[in-house]
């Protein structure tokens, strides 16, 4: 078989800067020193503090992704359960769930009343006393614009701000973190229109950078809770704007394949 | 309702390090000057030229991230299609399938011979000369390994390698990055044994690292195969082993709750 020889390279059309240029340089750093969260703490100025106390500062564009889970302290959304009663935990699941989509054991992967669809609805039992449960945010994209709010208020920065939390996935094995809320960043980014290397328009080549960012983020946090809020700064200015995980991002049950 | 008030935070158990004492510092950069990839062309050492001609060398334990449709048609898994004809692109799919999930449209989402669950079993009709289509390589491990061994020869590094394709997902709109093989890195970590910061044992915290790390290399490589290569540096000395996306990653059908 004969290979396609070279061909000249047009320029992108609209949109998609130029990436020969000089294609973006990240940097991803976690932030340590923020402590337990509790019920109307005010998590963009323990944010702002841990981050001065580290030596660093928050800069305009930088993105910070802060995990639900000290969000969801902060917020109040702490319920009881019965450690010694596993149905005390599935029934806080079904509560916040519209549709189960599967069961098998004690696992069960639902439509949560937010859109999501992950595993027991996103109530997690780690990371908060026994006797609890931690709910997601009744509205993460709010979570989000609250924190950059706080964020400007507080130091002066104009940032991209993810509330991210860690879901499985179906056909692949592992965990990753992705994004449940944003604000002040694109939660898509919308590459059609572009032309691809050969001059031809690229089609179905929207990003979800809100889910990356939060994986990129992850990297950086572990799991024990110790590392909850992570910066990445370098981002290409064309990824700030008003964004929102729940419009942007959440995929109505109608154009779901797989509900 | 009442909060949980602070308890004693414990030292974590195994494995994980304590993140509080430093956690990583990631730079994610692209590698650009690669150019048009043929039949037999030697990608370890393309990249290595590219990276030097940046001005900047690898270094022990980066992650060297490589998009699969360079590798693709370095390994000449280019196969010619009718652009005229629908049915053309779809007789490739269904060759490169082993079961078709759903269809809807000019959508196919399709089990691949490689295992993967994904849109048009990879086949990919853009960055390619129309008249062709790129295929997946036939295993992405081996790819990664003769990638990460020709580096090694190069350049006299010891990276990790993870070759990344484009992939959508159930449930939540937008493309990223993920990882279809990988060498000298895990796929996934386990983080079962270790306990949370109030002293629980975490359970199911298996954190697929490879895709977090090829999504957050797509942030620089946008989509137009102008960057085809990343690098990300600072990564943990305990994300380095012998690693593989087909074994670690890949779902088998008969523990899928959505096949």
């Amino acid at each position: 078989m004969t290979d396609p020889g070279a061909v000249p390279t047009p320029q992108p059309r609209r949109g998609e800067p130029d990436e020969r240029a000089s294609p973006p340089r990240l940097l991803v750093w976690g932030v340590t020193g923020i402590g337990e969260i509790g019920r109307a703490d005010d998590v963009a100025g323990l944010i702002a503090e841990a981050i001065a106390t580290q030596g660093d500062a928050l800069a305009d564009r930088d993105v910070v992704v802060v995990t639900q889970k000290i969000v969801s302290k902060a917020e109040g959304k702490m319920v009881p359960v019965d450690p010694t009663d596993p149905r005390s935990h599935r029934e806080v699941v079904e509560a916040e769930s519209v549709r189960v989509l599967r069961r098998r054991d004690d696992l069960t992967i639902t439509e949560t009343k937010h859109g999501f669809v992950c595993a027991n609805a996103g109530v997690d039992l780690s990371n908060v006393e026994a006797g609890w449960a931690a709910l997601l945010p009744d509205d993460s994209d709010r979570s989000a614009r609250r924190i950059r709010d706080g964020l400007r208020a507080r130091a002066g920065v104009d940032v991209g701000v993810i509330v991210s939390d860690t879901f499985g996935r179906a056909w692949r094995r592992g965990l990753t973190d992705v994004a449940i809320g944003c604000a002040g960043i694109a939660a898509l980014v919308d590459l059609r229109g572009s032309v691809d290397s050969l001059g031809r328009e690229l089609h179905a080549t929207e990003v979800a950078i809100v889910d990356e960012l939060a994986g990129a983020a992850e990297l950086v946090m572990g799991k024990a809770d110790r590392v909850p809020v992570a910066v990445v700064r370098g981002g290409p200015d064309w990824w700030f704007r008003r964004g929102n995980v729940h419009d942007e991002l959440v995929r109505p049950p109608a154009e779901d394949l797989f509900r």
